[in-house]
């Protein structure tokens, strides 16, 4: 198979038929935005060895690639559209590749509501990368940046924490119970999408965790110029994950400072919490309350204390 | 310096402070898209090893993969708006690499017209790879597409091809004279993004001279269900790569056949033609006009005969 029989067979579907791709065939993809939306846009990319490791299948190698990106949306409370793709791969990929790859890809694309509106395959002198620029929109004004958190905030996080970082350890094959669940949460966190409608009715600022709880939170403060105290009166972490805890398996601060979680952090100010908490608790989530929005710029308590492991909050890549 | 250290120091003046960028300190970029105008979205990537070789300057690199980017929405007609950056790179990089990289960028987005809006930075496990999606705007119904040549159209293009691939041997340390000349044109074409008004007055097809003069033609041909009649008086070449030709150093095949111009093959109607050569003169520019549409289906014709080394017209990556 040549580049342009790859696209015409495996990558044409993900188009869904939409025009605005030009059946691939054309320099770029032309579209309308609806009257009366902004555009977000993000960009992510996950590189084999760094974000996956060799050997991963292309179904979780499409799995969070999508969904990392979609979790950005997310985070700023926008609705999904269409998403680019450049995918480069070391060599000719076959069908055993191609096939599970997109596959995942329209799966995931059909749960999250986009169509793949284009981008390009090339050749890698390394390994597989997967660069995706995603495309949403939401209502003039309404995107919820991370820089809106006020004094007095509720912060919540929208799932656990810390099973995507258990998961990395499974597969390097560290102990773990359950390592199955973790390794899927490792390779195919839920991007929070459908959250897009809540988070831009409550939420004065939003992240989503990609380099670890506490970093991202920090992230936040920092945008915000605030700073957070955070009290766990339940560790915000999977009963899986808890038992590994007690069994003296993991600790809490890897699982505070494990990324790639992709749940997310919200602020929502005091008095429109109890409608905030019914509203995800109809949708079937149980956020979690880990603390507050304080005044003190930039600082992070934890359990009353000043973190004072501030230099390693989280994943760097350099 | 770590990767924020970098994002504030070194791609932030990329932003040319705009607020659409939310700083390079949010999950995405929230734009308005001009009242009135489609959104154009293209995507490009070069990789260390294949599109560029490896020691490349950090300048060439930048040139090369915002300059192929903005070919594409040149060929749709489209004028600029910004531009999202996905970078691998190899390890941490220094002062070194990202002060010409980025001044390079700043310098071609100002020509240009666009600016940075996103992207992220990531640890590569092969080579230097930039992935670029760039977005464009065009009046509604304007965008100009590969799929519109009609049968009597005059086909243009709109400089010299085969100057780059020229380039790409002389880095190969094949015998080239003017070799700086034709490096320049590999590393630093010329996206031809100042022609997009014409381009969308004039052209019932476009698509820019990626893959070679003859695959390209041949895209554009199959896209629009017509052929093409070639006829040079003269090659549409360079008078450097001329006497290349005429010295026996290269080929005109080879130069029909290389890559990375970025040219543009414009289809334009006869009765429009003298308006559309006299516009691109008054612009400075000399339009090689090289045959006419026909209506036998994609077949291509070079001076009357049709093309037999159909399978290798030009660049595929696999």
């Amino acid at each position: 198979m040549n580049e342009f029989d790859i696209i015409t067979r495996y990558f044409l579907p993900l188009t869904a038929d939409r025009p605005e791709a030009l059946g691939l065939r054309d320099d770029a993809a032309v579209m309308e935005i609806p009257a009366g939306r902004e555009l977000v846009v993000t960009s992510d990319t996950v590189q084999e060895g760094v974000h996956f490791i060799p050997g991963a299948a292309p179904g979780n190698i499409a799995h969070k690639a999508l969904r990392r990106a979609l979790s950005d949306l997310a985070a700023m409370g926008a609705d999904p559209l269409c998403y680019q793709m450049m995918l480069a791969l070391p060599q000719a990929p076959g069908d055993d590749f191609l096939r599970p790859f997109t596959q995942t890809l329209l799966a995931d694309q059909k749960e999250f509501g986009l169509y793949c509106s284009g981008g390009d395959t090339t050749r890698s002198a390394g390994g597989i990368a997967v660069a995706l620029t995603v495309l949403g929109t939401v209502p003039p004004g309404r995107a919820v940046l991370r820089s809106g958190a006020q004094t007095g905030d509720h912060i919540y996080i929208t799932g656990p924490i810390g099973d995507a970082w258990i998961g990395l350890q499974a597969l390097r094959n560290l102990p773990a119970q359950d390592k199955n669940y973790f390794i899927s949460k490792h390779y195919k966190p839920i991007p929070r999408i459908h959250l897009s409608t809540i988070i831009r009715e409550y939420a004065t600022a939003c992240i989503d965790i990609s380099d670890g709880l506490l970093a991202d939170m920090q992230h936040l403060c920092q945008a915000s110029r605030q700073g957070a105290a955070l009290y766990f009166s339940e560790p915000p972490v999977s009963w899986q994950a808890k038992s590994l805890m007690d069994a003296g398996i993991v600790k809490l601060e890897d699982l505070l400072t494990g990324g790639d979680d992709y749940e997310l952090i919200i602020c929502v100010p005091p008095q429109r919490t109890e409608e905030f908490e019914k509203q995800l608790k109809e949708m079937g989530l149980n956020p979690f309350y880990i603390g507050k929005i304080h005044e003190e710029q930039g600082g992070i308590k934890l359990d009353g204390q000043y973190l004072t492991w501030k230099t390693n909050l989280g994943w760097e890549h350099f």
